[in-house]
C-alpha cells in the first residue's frame, strides 16, 4: 500500500547514521544492561542499518547509562560488516577505545559557550584544543573521526546562534582533521529556512556538503521538514534514533531524536535507497519499547504496531 | 529566542483553516458541550485565527461530538470579522446552516469509492450528485462552498490512490462551483514526492493553485514535510488542528490532524506572516486539553508547556 513518488531534486541514496543505542540510551532514563543493548543492536544491523553509533567512551561515572562501554563492544565483534564509531571525549577515552578495536570514533563539540560549559566544562576553544590530539591520534591510526556540532540553530541560554559561530567551529574540526561533521540542532528549534542558511554557509566556507551529517530533534516537530530540506541541499547522510529512543512522549523535557521509522518512511516514499528495512526495524524499536516498559514516540511505530490497549478502536 | 530565515522559494503570508473545533473534536472520544466549544472558539478567534470550521450540519445522530451544532453556532455571532465555515453533508444541512446565517460552507467528497461508501454510503459518483444541489444553492445564496476530497494519497481498503483518480474528483468540485479545493492525506501516509505529483497534476488539468488548500494529517509524522513541500509549489492555505486535536498521543488510531502549532513553529520561523500568535494559540489548546483531560499530542505544546509531572526533570 506505500507509494512511491520520486522528487528528482533528492538524492537517490541516503545513509543513515543510527544514534539510538548512544545518543538515544544516554537520554533514556533507565539504564540498559549490555546483553540488551547488544541484542538491540544486532536487531538494528539485521534490519539493515550500516552505521550504528554503539556507545560512549566517557568516564563511567559521567554517564552512567553508557558506563558498560568496556563490556559491550566486544560482543559486537561479529558485527564486522557494519560501521560501529563510538564517541570519545577526549585521549583516555580514544585509547580505550582503540583498545577494543573501534574503528570509527567521534567528538562532541559545541557551537556555543553555553553548551560548552553546561556539557564539556570549558570553553569551545578549549574543547577544540583538548580535541586535537585526540583527532591527530585517531588519524594516525586511520580511524576516521566524525565531528558533532552540538547547538547549530538556537541555544537555551543564548537563544539563536549566529550562522558564523558554527561555521568557525565547523572549519576548525574538519582543520583538526575530522572527516566527517555531524550539525545537530540538539533543542529541536530550527526551521528550514536556517537549515539552508547554514549548509550554504559551509559551502561557502569551503566545506563540501559531502562531508556534512544532519542530527535533527523533533522537540517542536520540525526534524522531518528540516531533513527534507536538507536532502534538497544535497545531504545523503541523516542521523536518527531508532523508535526515537531518548525522546519521551510524556514529557516536556523531551529530547525528542528523529525517530529512525519516521525518516525511513518518507525515505522509502520519496524512493531514495537507504538498505534499511522498515518492519524489521520497527520491530527491533518495538522490542526495545518493550524492555524500556514504554511505547515509543515516533508516531511512524505507533502507526505501524497493533496496541491492544487502544480505547479508539472500540 | 526564535531564530527567523526566510526561504524566498516560499509565500510570504499563509491563511491557516483551523479545523480543531470540527474536524479535531469530531474524532475525539469526548463529548464537548457546546459551552466549551464556544469559549474554545473564541481563544481560538482571540490568538488571530482569520477561518475556524466551526462545526458540521449533519444529522445529530451521525455524529454525536457535533450534534449541538444549532445551539453553537449562534454562540459565536460576534465573530463577525472571521471566516467560520461550516461542513454541510446535504440540502438539508445546508438549510440548517444559512438559516443559522452561516456565510461559508463545506462538503466533503472522496477519492476512493471504498471511503465514499464508509463514510457517505454511496459512491463516489452518487455522492457528488448528491452535492450538486448543495453547491448550487449556496452559490446563488453567494455562500462559498469548500470542497473537501479525502484519501487523496492513500486509502486503508485501496491502497495508493491513483493521481487521476483525485484529479477527476477534484475538477467535478470546481465544475459544480466550489470555490476552494482541500486535498485530505486522511490516513497520513503521503510522502513530498507524492504531494508534488498530484498538486502538478491539478495545475495541468486546470485547477489553479491559489484554490488548493492542503490538509495532512500526522499519523506517520510526515504531516509538516508534506505541508513544505506543497508551500514550495506555491500552496497558501493550510489546514491544521489546534493541539492537534482530533489524534491521541497514545493510540493507534490516532486520526492525527496536523497540529496548528506545530505548523506555525515552522511558519513562524520562515518569517511566513500568518496573523496568529503563538502563545495565546498555545494557551487556548492547553485550555481545552485540561478540559479533556489527556495532553495535547503537538510537539510544540508539549515543548512549550511546563510539565509538572515531568519526571525526567528531576
Amino acid at each position: 500500500m506505500k507509494a512511491v513518488a520520486r522528487d528528482e531534486s533528492l538524492p537517490t541514496r541516503v545513509r543513515i547514521h543510527e544514534v539510538g543505542p548512544r545518543d538515544g540510551l544516554q537520554n533514556e532514563k533507565a539504564i540498559v544492561p549490555a546483553e540488551v543493548k547488544a541484542e538491540f543492536i544486532h536487531r538494528l544491523a539485521d534490519a539493515g542499518l550500516t552505521t550504528i553509533e554503539a556507545t560512549s567512551f566517557v568516564h563511567p561515572a559521567w554517564i552512567p547509562q553508557l558506563a558498560d562501554a568496556e563490556r559491550l563492544f566486544p560482543m559486537l565483534d561479529d558485527l564486522h560488516d557494519r560501521r560501529l564509531p563510538v564517541l570519545v571525549p577526549n585521549e583516555r577515552g580514544l585509547d580505550r577505545a582503540l583498545a577494543l578495536g573501534a574503528r570509527e570514533v567521534a567528538v562532541f563539540a559545541s557551537a556555543t559557550e553555553s553548551f560548552a560549559q553546561a556539557n564539556l566544562n570549558r570553553s569551545v576553544e578549549e574543547s577544540l584544543r583538548m580535541f586535537a590530539p585526540v583527532v591527530a591520534h585517531a588519524v594516525v591510526e586511520r580511524v576516521p573521526v566524525r565531528g558533532y556540532v552540538s547547538m547549530c540553530f538556537g541555544d537555551p541560554w543564548e537563544g539563536e546562534v549566529p550562522v558564523g559561530r558554527v561555521v568557525a567551529v565547523a572549519r576548525r574540526l574538519i582543520e583538526l582533521g575530522v572527516s566527517e561533521l555531524s550539525l545537530g540542532d540538539t533543542i529541536g528549534v530550527a526551521t528550514p529556512g536556517q537549515v539552508t542558511a547554514l549548509l550554504t554557509a559551509l559551502n561557502e566556507a569551503g566545506v563540501p556538503t559531502e562531508r556534512i551529517a544532519v542530527h535533527f530533534h523533533d522537540t517542536y516537530g520540525q526534524a522531518l521538514a528540516n531533513t527534507l530540506t536538507a536532502l534538497r541541499h544535497g545531504v545523503t547522510t541523516v542521523d536518527a534514533s531508532a523508535g526515537g529512543l531518548g525522546g519521551c512522549p510524556y514529557a516536556k523535557s523531551a529530547t525528542g531524536n528523529l525517530a529512525t521509522e519516521d525518516l525511513l518512511w518518507m525515505l522509502d516514499g520519496l524512493g531514495i535507497e537507504t538498505g534499511v528495512d522498515l518492519d524489521r526495524l520497527t520491530a527491533a524499536s518495538v522490542w526495545l519499547a518493550g524492555y524500556l516498559g514504554r511505547p515509543s514516540p515516533s508516531r511512524t511505530v505507533r502507526a505501524l504496531t497493533p496496541d491492544p490497549t487502544d480505547s479508539h478502536e472500540e
